[in-house]
């Protein structure tokens, strides 16, 4: 049985080369030659663990996009807000959304209702791998810091954007939120929210514990009352957790010439099977690798 | 509890409109003033019903782009070749794959390999309506006949894009494939697969008896030998399948004004909720709206 995708090649490109420039390579070969230097582990303080029933999914953080949303979520965390409250919603081809169903839970006093943090200023500063293949929504995209941003700095504005696995601040019709409400993206990227709500962080592992749940029959995929919610067993900070339980990970920098190479190869892909080309990509298309720390014994299921 | 998208209301849009200009409206507030003539019902013989245990996915045939492999799907589906078969991928944010998992059951003598169809030459009076909004991939994008294309004019091709729901047929290193293996997709448009691959259709209902499935844990999301495969019931021609057994849905006309409201209600969301307007739209963002046909009674469960 053939697959839709085939074996991965050592295959060069179509096109002639000059007998220096190295033969084209998939991504599975780049990686495999990276160095320690391209790598960065993810920081203890800057990741979430969401544990389900089916396993973890673990959430970097970007305090340097939304600052007052990350603090409210660690506040949450830190006092176990989210322990035992429910996946809500589930609505294919958009988001998994989890908060409170019933609404009862106390929430910690010091958490309110922060300023939206739909986009910021460009600091003077930012680290920022562009994407020169166009983007239909935003005049700038590219990569900083391991997360798909917007740049216009016509008007010094950047944001972050809804790529599939990202994760965001639910709200209701007011522009400021909380952080009680979260939801990630489990379907193309939408990214007609991008500057309506203030997106917190990505799914970095076990985003298919999220996009493999029943959808919801309720209006916008919410559960219905006959449906049972999927329970959280714990939301908690990375730094909050024994090391022994963590989840090594390292996270490929997007300020790395491999990870450059990494987009060219997902552009025009080196691999025999593809007989077209791209020769574009889409920002929401780059894949911004994750592993385990070659070091690491194997994670504990939670 | 609040929701990521607010509540659908008849608000106008921020921008002074002229006495005369209409409020803009929601997508379900257009389609609730939708004519009888905005809508296509589906042909049965171009339509197939994958029938899972958890439901039926039906699926919209594009002969018009692919005559070949169409003809012989439509062959495999007379022969009951996928009945009792079953789903041997599920990759997360990419495909959803359905083929012999043994390679033992007899193909129809008349299925043979095709020509590949990734792309064709642009008919003279080929329904069309374009996208302003640009492109990533393609030097110019829109709709026809209910399906996401691609036109490059210079060159006299047209070809159908990967957007979320297309139907395409699995093929190995060759170019030439049978049908004998099918994807949907159920991530973010891989359109690098565009002209890579003969798509053949689009899941009009019931994708998500698709995406909501345990994703495969072997390379690219195959099942693993300790893994279940999802057993398919059934694929049939709608035609094949009785009168009151069928799914009377009705897809909208994608050349009909409604359908460009819809785009512009996609495009600038109307609702309070939205604070940016994306004033622009991916061509795998626009929803193809698809209705029981109104007078149909409840389509049984099969």
């Amino acid at each position: 049985v053939g697959s839709l995708v085939g074996v991965l090649l050592a295959a060069t490109s179509g096109v002639a080369l000059a007998p220096a420039a190295p033969a084209r390579q998939s991504i599975s070969e780049l990686l495999a030659g990276a160095s320690p230097a391209d790598w960065r582990p993810l920081d203890p303080n800057n990741t979430l663990y969401l544990e389900l029933a089916s396993g973890r999914v673990v959430i970097e953080l970007a305090p340097q996009f939304a600052p007052l949303h990350v603090a409210n979520i660690r506040t949450l965390a830190a006092a176990h807000y989210f322990d035992g409250l429910a996946i809500v919603r589930v609505q294919d081809n958009y988001v998994v959304q989890w908060a409170d169903p019933d609404g009862r839970r106390p929430v910690p006093p010091t958490v309110t209702k922060v300023a939206a943090e739909f986009d910021s200023a460009i600091p003077a500063h930012l680290p920022f791998t562009p994407l020169p293949d166009g983007d239909v929504y935003a005049p700038r995209v590219g990569f900083s810091d391991g997360f798909p941003v917007a740049l216009d700095t016509r008007h010094d504005r950047m944001w972050l954007l809804h790529c599939y696995g990202m994760v965001g601040v639910g709200r209701d019709d007011d522009a400021e939120s909380s952080g009680t409400e979260l939801y990630a993206v489990i379907g193309h990227a939408p990214r007609h929210l991008d500057r309506n709500v203030a997106l917190v962080g990505r799914v970095v592992s076990g985003i298919e514990h999220l996009s493999s749940l029943p959808r919801g029959s309720d209006a916008m995929g919410f559960y219905a009352k006959s449906e049972t919610p999927v329970p959280i067993r714990a939301l908690e900070l990375a730094a909050d957790v024994p090391t022994a339980q963590r989840s090594d990970l390292e996270v490929l920098r997007t300020d790395s010439k491999l990870f450059e190479d990494v987009i060219e190869a997902r552009r025009n892909r080196p691999e025999e099977w593809f007989r077209t080309k791209a020769g574009r990509i889409d920002v929401c298309n780059v894949p911004i690798p994750v592993r385990a720390h070659p070091s690491a014994p194997t994670a504990p299921t939670p």
